[in-house]
């Protein structure tokens, strides 16, 4: 499996570490939900090159721009350089001839022989096409001020003439875009996305199903996210929030079966607490005879390991979507890996079922079906 | 349905005052895990009569009973007479004659024209005793010694001569009993057992099944719990805690697939506190690349009203088991409302995959496998 | 004392209602930090009147309005009417006649006999006039976009003849303006300010002390505040929430002698919460021999009354401070009971040694030194 | 200074590597209260001989017994190796001499040339004996089932002819007993103790010390701690429980003014927890008007760091209290430093006053009252 990444940041570094001391025999499988119960190794995936707009790494080696997020040394197998990727140039007023860029990538794709692609950019606004004539005309008439690099990318992905997979782990609408989903299906590319299922989300949502399975009436939600890495510091940019707090709080209504007054937002940026943020969450509800109960969580969560240790799986049954020709976009694994899952008309589940749908869509076994 | 009660304390008050404020439409089917999701209507279940042991209790009307834990006057439908019941004899060296006390029961539920017993008694210890023979001959040769309060009221049930229904709600071995499984099948009886599910046990069974499908290899666990009922005074003797105790950390292994040190016991008496328990629970785990993450859950629960709505809907299923001529005990049930499902070469499973086991049950669809 | 309120929402209501509560001999003293430990009764306490501009307010009697905020009847010894405040004009393009305003307000509380103000308005934008000639001449010169209505109110009180007490609890800088401080000790009025220390921060406060005095690092500090009452609503509104901002973080070098990247503001609105709030902390620290620890705070706090309580103690410290004529304000008062104490050049210092300086200045005694 | 450790465990051996680490310059004063505020320096302290019973340890250099502790490498400066002490021989019948016992322990003192001893012994149980002729008694007589290994080291130092100190981290009653203090004061000898001030309590007691300042009524207190270090294996004894137990609860009272229900003691025993325990809080309390709102606390706590950071300031202390003759026991110390301060008759206060003692009592300025 040789995987390309778009965005040779904190993410992507420590998949690169953890993946590397795998091979190396010093970690075990440790936060990889399918561990060994797949059939694909872990240990044949193989990260072959990365994109990244970031001129302190471009240029560099893996195992140099790494050491910022890992202070152990490590040797990398294939210690591969970081390529230019493309920028957001949207509101720049410049010139930028799509194919051209679309090209470049794809000489990369072919030299680095790639099949699957991670994306790991930087959260970014982006507004869905909707229709695939519409997503064509922006690249062909380069319409540099609607298309977002996450866009981009898939476009490039898209057009790369193998199968191949694209798994969109940030909130752009890729596989919740209708026009990214059937232009995937004529290209045979898989997408999966949404936006990672890494972090608090996840957990709210097995929460909500824990309550809601005991017919209690939730009151309302608080979530409070606060973290030292670069996510956090870019969603403090109030645009770029606005299209996480979209993802994150469409699962309340979809799990409760009604909708609760909630507060559900990265919240705040502290340098000093790193990659490891603070998660703090309120839930008050009744219970029988008019009870009042509530549930208090706190966490600590390193962020980049939680993500990483799903596109482990997410990298594996990318290989086999495509081996088994299911192009377009994949519900059962988006279901469980994503916090939006696509497509765009699907809806959220818990997360405690929605791993039932991953093993037997893996195991190719009749589904269950949540009700 | 109509219902006898072992054990009119702090549970069963709130289960009649709740009842009788859904009846009245004061409230909704908050805390009812299947609500009106089930052919039977919450609004015929019956209370007929109820059986206690504290001179304060018997004699008395239930809604004199019911002011000690229920502070807002309550006019009921059927306000009963609590009767006497059945008191631990064990090492107090007095004789017992088991058929006459067992006559005695039986008449009570015949002029009640009782088919549902739900058991509310304090904990007890109490010994299983394996073999159908050997519960039968403790019986015969008046073993006061070796047959607990719970016990006996199990076997004056399997003797009563209708079809009914065994709810054991409390952790002596009923449904874990092979000996009492054998007696309920033979005799007619349905068995939902043991010891209801509320509390955070079924949660921490949750947030077990949650970081399992993710991988992560859980460290330890600490759960702390303290209260101000009856039920917390009772467990502060080591004894009938040491019963408790071997319900609770079953779950660990069963669901994790591996065992981890913990500390899941209830752990303190504070009067102040009431019914509503705070709890604190401790989880640390690794995630990918050997990141050590945290999850501290604190919570106030209000105990007896969380029992109270599982058994809204154990006596519901009791009756449609009892119709479907399913005797002995029901695994699907026991599953998700009991806290050590019967039988007992049972283990547990993640609470929200018991609720779908719980539906099909109900609907008689084909049942889904957690994996 | 006679008492007058500016804005009667919540906290004055609950204020009001606990006041005849203790008259009524219903509740004690809890929460009233000096209780009967001062030589003026509590019970001596009279609300006489009050300002609010809110419509469904003005012209109804306490009794009404209070209805809103406590569910439970309760007959007033003096159910004053609400009378017509001062609104905010600012940006509003409108002409004033301040010197009628001022005179109306003045009438008012002749009419009522009273020396003793509070200020309960909706927290609200204002700027320090620094020197009493320029508020002079805003004043003067109509200069309607100038004045707020808390620095309007507090001129007015100055205007009063006889000498009086202007306690001003919110965040509006009145203690910490040198230019109120100046007309205040000019014409015989007492400042108490400003920003009532309820809520989290004084309890953030000490346990910043509490970590200082072991020598602890503290490496950064998370502090989430969510609730459902108007303050937390107002506060939603950016340019309120700058100015809370202000007020709470100069805690965090006062007290640690060194700053730490911090977050700590009002997060969010949840109406459900309604008065009493979600409150989660994280304070990260290093210990000896660089062991990292951390502390997680997490509380329930009713807002209103805890502000109320401090009140009913600032009321009588502000008799007992215009009996001894200690006019422009009062550092040792301030110190204790407000977020931003007074004077300008003031230091926010632990709680727990701002309670000594309280007991000293009612007493009398030489005053301790916490250095 | 030169100083001998009685218990070459934890807190002992992170207390080296401190030290040794801030020799070398890698680390600052994180940990130690009065850091460079008082005229000691901390470079100057010298640890240079331990005795402990453990055969693991006795007869090894201290920088093999820091490995189960400390896994970077540490070289020290003095790598003294750990002598033999005395065992806990009450019950086993057997026949000891403590004169001779005495007289090598103080041939080590000697050779070393030790002026402070610092008793980190495991917790035990242990009686004070009152008067002093009692004290002498059980030596005189060799009464081997009354004296604990805590009360022979004390007696030994007592013994030891120069000026010397002895430090009381564990809870054995050495500055609570008055035969001791007595004997010290005839001996010239300093009593720091009992139980030093580390983990939670301090914590609870500056948070009660917040809440009775406001008036706040608390209703309840619980306060679980759960670790893996030997000292939470240890209090899992029941008998050695108890003594702790005695400790922290006489806090409770001493601070409110009242007494409460609460649960406050070692809780269990984790052996992943290691050195860094988990610690839950949780305290209901009344405010103003009837209002209940509660504060939950959360905390992991590196133990030994906690405690070997305040022996540090201890035995800077010693050296001080030596010079200026102070024999006996030192309140003002204590109160700061130790969880059941000595003497007997003194009361916990809120340990942000103590801090002020403390200073005070260094600084020879005119002490503080805490009302």
């Amino acid at each position: 499996m040789r995987v390309a990444i778009f965005g040779q940041g904190y993410v992507a570094s420590i998949l690169a570490v953890g993946l590397q001391r795998i091979k190396n025999g010093e970690i075990g499988y440790e936060g990889i939900p399918l561990a060994d119960c797949i059939p694909r190794k872990i240990e044949d995936i193989e990260l072959t090159t990365a994109f990244d707009i970031d001129v302190s790494k471009v240029g560099r080696r893996l195992s140099e721009v790494v050491q910022a997020y890992w202070h152990d040394g490590i040797k990398f197998e294939n210690d591969y350089e970081v390529k230019l990727g493309y920028e957001d140039m949207r509101g720049r007023g410049v010139d930028v001839d799509f194919e051209e860029v679309v090209g470049q990538l794809i000489d990369e794709y072919r030299r680095a022989d790639v099949e699957i692609f991670v994306n790991l950019i930087t959260t970014e606004k982006a507004e869905p096409f909707e229709d695939v004539q519409e997503l064509k005309r922006a690249i062909r008439e380069n319409d540099v001020d609607r298309v977002s690099p996450a866009q981009l990318y898939f476009y490039s992905v898209a057009e790369y003439e193998r199968p191949s997979a694209f798994i969109n782990c940030i909130p752009s609408p890729i596989a919740n875009d209708p026009a990214c989903v059937e232009l995937a299906s004529r290209s045979k590319t898989v997408i999966f996305g949404d936006d990672g299922a890494s972090g608090a989300t996840p957990l709210t949502a097995d929460l909500l199903a824990h309550l809601q399975q005991r017919g209690r009436k939730v009151l309302c939600i608080s979530q409070f996210n606060i973290g030292g890495n670069t996510d956090f510091l870019s969603l403090m940019e109030p645009e770029r929030n606005a299209s996480k707090e979209t993802t994150k709080s469409s699962i309340v209504s979809d799990i409760l079966g009604y909708d609760v007054p909630h507060f559900i937002k990265p919240t705040g940026y502290l340098e000093p607490l790193g990659d490891k943020k603070f998660v703090a969450m309120h839930i008050p509800y009744i219970s029988f005879n008019g009870a009042e109960d509530e549930l208090i969580i706190n966490a600590r969560i390193n962020d980049s390991p939680a993500l990483a240790g799903l596109i482990v799986d997410l990298i594996r049954l990318a290989a086999l979507a495509i081996e088994r020709n299911e192009f377009g976009t994949v519900y059962p694994i988006n279901a469980f890996y994503m916090k939006m899952p696509g497509p765009k008309e699907a809806r959220a589940i818990p997360k405690m079922f929605a791993f039932e749908l991953v093993k037997s869509w893996v195991y190719e076994t009749p589904s269950i079906k949540a009700t």
